[in-house]
């Protein structure tokens, strides 16, 4: 099967799966479920559960059981994305060239909408069919682990901090492995751990996934600096109004093209170790450093 | 053992594996660390985790066993509080006598530090030592199911949207189910799970979770009325204010007062059904009943 095939096939999966755990909630407050479809339909490229069900594709042809991880881990992603979109953190109006949730509804629905996906991802994963109870536990405390203050949440906190003064390099690679880094790093690994890897495999799956975490945010900071707007939906030079750090100010455009070319190869050169065909996973990194948006 | 001995051992127990978690926590951004730790070291009277350890008490009499999924509860709480008091919600500047987070530090450490601490809590049950997978998961998925969109959330949205109009008791009490009911029933369930209660103990222990459930908001409505706002640390008349619908505004305060002794006997008959020592059962629902704050 062709990356296209699989990215196609897998996002039409993912975007009925995630509509259809809205539509069939129980006992769920109207608004708070128009809330959360809004948001989990935004479309968006769908990079995390894409990389770990092609991390599971390593080792089953079958990519159904992974179905369900792969929805809660884009949940918990939704959510970060609603509450950094809010007056208080990013005060965005605008993502995927729509509304933001508290623009399109109100902030206290958006706060809750939050909320709301990040517990939901929890009993998803507690629920998943198919998967032992075993690999559930450590599904769910890889999850909590990247997502809470270990993880993504310290990293956010620290962004913000950041934006008060100059940062290093390293300490903007140390904040960025945790606000963006955490997640694709569970992405990877959880579809390692679902499909049962190796402990050698496991090592370099997350070697690999540390080194596009880093790709990841790079290219951010990039097409902060010479994106299209229009393209991506939002407004670019937020950084730079905000005198933030970032790879661009600090190592200069082209040093961060650089910079991203690096991290890049090292990437593939780690999937070259593996004995399987490690296609999709080599798109996906290519999607990850040639976006546009 | 006491009521008193119970209470008061817990509570010291509860408070130091609160402070910690928190303490002992890794690569954690340090003003987030200390907005965790300053909502979670408030005090308050630990209800929910006292429940849970009642209840798990009336199966087994060494309660250390228990001790990660009561802090966890608690953590679920707290994170409640802190979205609750944020200005777009209940905008609340004060609560149990000190400065509400956002107050404290600001909006986005408190949006992130309730973020957190509903993350660490599925974490900690993850990695609950002395408990199987399987009965972990049962307690995630309890958990998830009572804090998520069919629980705490939609009850929280719901009662927002209430707002807005006038309510019949019948939809009051469906809120309210879902907005405090959900985490104390979920908080004696999980002491059933954890202790192995019969289908039968389990059954009686539900109802009872839920008449208590009930009682807790009416006397939350009627300290509304006539609270000590000193007391309780908040101001009091609030719903008055805002016109909300509540168990003293559709029944009279004398109608609420008796509604509340209807529900506190029916918990006490049910807890009469179990044959173990239910003492402090007991005194948890007087305590709920009869609070001052």
């Amino acid at each position: 099967m062709s990356f296209e095939t699989f990215s196609k096939e897998s996002k039409v999966k993912l975007d009925q799966a995630l509509v259809k755990t809205i539509e069939t909630l129980q006992n769920v407050e109207s608004r708070h479920q128009e809330a959360l479809k809004y948001s989990l339909s935004a479309g968006g490229k769908r990079i995390r559960p894409l990389l770990l069900l092609a991390t599971f594709g390593l080792f089953e042809k079958e990519l159904d059981k992974a179905m369900i991880p792969a929805i809660a881990m884009e949940m918990i992603h939704t959510y970060s994305l609603i509450h950094d979109d809010l007056p208080a953190m990013d005060n965005d109006d605008y993502r995927r060239g729509r509304l933001t949730s508290h623009k399109a509804f109100d902030e206290a629905t958006a706060i809750l909408a939050g909320d709301g996906l990040l517990t939901l991802a929890f009993q998803l994963l507690a629920e998943a069919p198919e998967i032992d109870d075993t690999t559930r536990i450590k599904l769910i405390q890889l999850y909590a682990q990247s997502a809470g203050p270990s993880g993504m949440i310290s990293g956010q906190q620290a962004d913000i901090e950041a934006e008060k003064t100059t940062v290093s390099l390293e300490a903007l690679a140390e904040i960025h492995s945790q606000k963006t880094g955490a997640l694709l790093t569970a992405s990877v690994c959880s579809g390692a751990i679902i499909g049962k890897a190796s402990s050698d495999e496991y090592r370099i799956l997350e070697e690999y996934s540390k080194k596009i975490g880093i790709a990841f945010q790079i290219q951010d900071d990039i097409l902060d600096v010479i994106g299209d707007s229009k393209k991506m939906g939002k407004n670019t030079g937020a950084d730079q109004v905000l005198n933030k750090s970032t790879y661009t100010s600090l190592l200069t455009l082209e040093g961060a093209q650089k910079e991203l070319a690096n991290y890049t190869s090292e990437a593939y050169e780690l999937l070259s170790q593996l004995h399987q065909d490690t296609t999709n996973l080599e798109a996906l990194t290519a999607l990850i450093a040639e976006r546009d948006a």
